[in-house]
């Protein structure tokens, strides 16, 4: 009998295949039982020096396996929805990369069959939580050793997007981290959302209005603003700094070797997120298979996935309007609460 | 014959007596040539160990006598319009503290009567133009190595204020640094200001509400934001970021000795702006002399004082009604342009 | 069939605990399969919550038995020696802590057994070589962008030793891990030791002098040194700058978050070497099961470790004698070429 | 009648240039009477624009002139001895560049010929003693808040040196600023000296050996080594590390704008020491400015001059013989004491 969690991956394209080889190489008691993709060469490539894994083109087998006890959902956010009904009546433990759905309509029915199901066996992919200066920062909030939490401010800066990446994305695929940071930070819920748009980098894609302030507002007051910038050439960043009534807190600083050359010094920006947050990903994923194997569930839930869908919506009808959008939530289940 | 600049010093209150020792004992070519205070106790306490200088309680006496080459107005701001007016008629050179005049309309007046002048005599004191991270912000903005200024961000942040200091002073006293500094980088003025206020530190006194988020807008559409955070308890900090199109250059870092002791890494902070400025401030008023000893005038004008005081005005009725306020200018004078 | 590496961990001390949680929690394919310590006890509390895992006081027996891949020595130094001939005489991946053994003579004959046996078993647990910042030193050096390596300066500091930790703990236990440093990053032996002795600070236990500059000089004349200091009070701290023909490189630098209160900036030290090395720690382990499956070994081998053996006895004769001393080596046998 | 001290410069090269300008444009109460240069082009072309100032060819001129209140000595070093005993004798305040004579029987000379004046009239240009981050530390040292000061390491580079730039002249020109600093630091002399050389940058010039590493020891044990190292090719670096007993003090960190471009995140180099030291020379030449107005001495003394010639001395054997060399000094007179 192995002591292993056994993980269906569903997806095998970029943070698929990360996964698969972050499970195989890099994670304790898991081990890949299967891999799902639409491309049967691409999820036969995908278990290539994973003894016993399987290789199948469609979820629903992957799910009804015996010898799968858990599955990690990493297809495009609009295959979500059904496959994660198909893995809560299977009543399995879930990892589904963020975001849950892409809308809050669909997540709410998400929240309401895991509700239903009456225990929580979903944890969604904002691994920000698990890098370890965020749970500092926010260590330091539940602490209250420098006080009330007032002001929070974000960049975010990516060294380039696609073609195609919208404005709508800039809010949907990008900036639904920091709102899941917000959140996290203050243990509050985010109530309104504004958007300034100003000048624009000659570096963006058709169409895109590139950098972007985004500005939230939390229950209690708390102001937030986020530096959205995804065609910041110079690389990767993302850093965070928070006002509290007692001190200010920065994390997200550049790191070393620190170098002297050329009449400079300095170092070099991480590329991209797989470097920035390499080992938040591998703590991601290994307090969900810790989880799992003691049947329990933690980190970000349903309802975190479904708050931030509604934060996005009402981020992107601030991002058309100009103007200041309520974020609108049901009632939090009480399967959420504490 | 004395070749040095022989200056007037109007107020001897805390910026006055700050400014009477610097000219004295770390300028180049000056000397204080008499002290004006409404208290002869503290104007003659002001002149003590300066050979040849007199204490005086009437600026006009002062401004008439033949020993003096130039005036420097340290009095509250309130007091600054009168005593403009005299010094131009005298037309010397003046150094007059922030802010030019307390408001735009009197501001204006300044204006027309330097430019009736046909030429400029004044510089007002937004000091950190001086400091050499601001002055190599702005080179870097000037020399467009990294392409366009897109984003700029700000926090201003004190360890305390005085009991009285109201919600309008964190505007007119604080934030008029900052609106100066984002004219200063842009080379632009700024077209609308928003305020946002959220939730407050228990530490500000009754009243007033700390910290605030200032938003402002300029002419090509660069977005810039402040924190000003006035009871940050911590101690001083004046700090910024600035996002061009290909690259992020950031101002204001705490400096060293770097101390490890205690189980913490890091340093002090500086207590107040003395300490933190104190270099621009000295090359801030060499600057001056240098200037007025040659016949010219540089660094901030007249229309910079009557612009940041147009900001201020639009600042504080933002703040009152939590709406995007623009900011009204009258055309710019001849004698400013280039 | 299982699929993970069987891992005896001899030794359930401090070293041995940490190694049994970070296999079982942290390390992908690996199992503990046992535990042996003196102490049964100690033992069956060690294999608490790890099912499969035996106990036992008898190294002989854990590596008799068929259940058993590999073997990871985590004993005191003094044992190391009988438990790695019995583990080369089974032909298993051993991962031994360091020191290899105690004294140049025993290590020397454990290179001459593994050389006997024809292949690389032994990776010695010099786990900085799996830091993320020492490899890339190492890796700066090895692709001379910078230019020729020239000097090494290295601090290496702990808050407090316990009692009767003497003069000659300072090089065998500390200056150990900067002697392979040094060998790692020049690829080079250490031929020459000299040990500096001055002003003692008043923390250390009696007869014990610290701090102490350890003075080294490589094959080609790199010039290397050492700070010791191992009642530093402060906190934990491991550094190093490397001066190359067109620049410098510094590791080793204080992490975030940054906190700004009480008048001060900084952070917090890491307290210890398991907050500072945990990813080493990992990584190391990990690299060891990886090549350990694979049917391979890399990472510092049974030479490093007779080698770094030879570096201590030079150190103490040279840290009671004031002079410098020669390291003595024997030729390098064809298995650790390359 | 002028309150400013009226200042004769001797030597217009680079340094008395240096000093000339900051005098005249960046010093209180002081102005340049006149300028001293072998060629009188170059005295000539210094005293342009500085009105009221003599351009003299021969220094006994100057100094017999009734028009000099004080001397500036900035000639190079073997043409000191002469200038410093005719200053002397006029018993007029004295700033001399380092260092106060080449060796230590002339230095021992001036000491005597001002213990024999019964005052102190000179200065000596360590001028990083004017360093804002050098006297933190000194103000740590005195204030015993880290306890004793056990251990220094310095770091010394320049990018690059002239031709004909000799082994000996790294000692007597470039770590005669450490020899000073360490005493500074410790307030004590040094005892001994070693030097250690090892790889050589391929680009240092014919028959210099470079980076090199000096080792001393002070009275009381405090131990401290400089790499000196002056064609590193990257810009130039002063710094300093001190161990304490209760904590560690890093001073001379890269200072900002910190910029984020190309993958890189950092800033840039000071490339000389003008620039790294520009706050220090002003500083140090008010300082001796505003005492000389007072009627006293203050900063390095000829004390200091001489014991630091007699480190040099000591440098330079040691240098020669790789062996640890005693320094050899006289008796401190009385008139240092204090």
């Amino acid at each position: 009998m192995s002591e292993n969690l056994r993980v269906a991956v569903i997806g095998a394209g970029r943070m698929g295949m990360d996964h698969i080889l972050r499970l195989h190489h890099r994670t304790a008691r898991a081990e890949v039982a299967a891999v799902v993709d639409i491309d049967p060469t691409r999820a036969r490539a995908a278990i290539a020096g994973i003894p016993g894994a399987s290789a199948v083109t469609d979820a629903g087998e992957a799910l009804g396996s015996a010898d799968v006890d858990a599955v990690l959902i990493a297809t495009p956010g609009f295959l979500h929805e059904d496959i994660l009904h198909q893995a809560l009546a299977r009543d399995i433990p879930i990892l589904c990369e963020k975001p849950l759905t892409p809308d809050p309509a669909s997540a709410w029915k998400v929240v309401q069959a895991e509700e239903k199901l009456g225990r929580r066996r979903i944890q969604v992919g904002f691994m920000r939580r698990y890098d370890a200066e965020y749970a500092a920062l926010a260590g330091i909030v539940r602490s209250r050793e420098l006080g009330d939490l007032l002001m929070l401010h974000h960049q975010h800066r990516n060294a380039a997007t696609p073609a195609g990446f919208t404005n709508e994305m800039l809010i949907n695929d990008s900036v639904v981290h920091e709102f899941d940071a917000v959140r996290f930070f203050t243990g509050e819920e985010i109530t309104a959302v504004q958007v300034r748009i100003g000048k624009s980098t000659g570096n963006s894609p058709v169409g895109q209005r590139d950098p972007q302030q985004v500005l939230m507002e939390t229950e209690s007051g708390v102001l937030a603003d986020v530096e959205i910038y995804v065609n910041a050439r110079f690389g990767y960043q993302v850093s965070a700094q928070a006002a509290f009534e007692d001190g200010i807190v920065s994390i997200g600083a550049d790191t070393g070797p620190l170098v002297r050359t050329d009449g400079r010094w300095g170092g070099r920006v991480a590329p991209g997120f797989e470097q920035r947050f390499s080992a938040a990903y591998d703590a991601e994923v290994q307090a969900w298979v810790d989880a799992s194997l003691a049947g329990t569930a933690e980190g970000p839930s349903a309802w975190d996935g479904y708050a931030t869908a509604a934060c996005c919506a009402a981020g992107v009808e601030a991002q058309r309007t100009g103007q200041r959008v309520p974020v609108a939530l049901n009632g939090k289940p009480a399967l959420y609460l504490s």
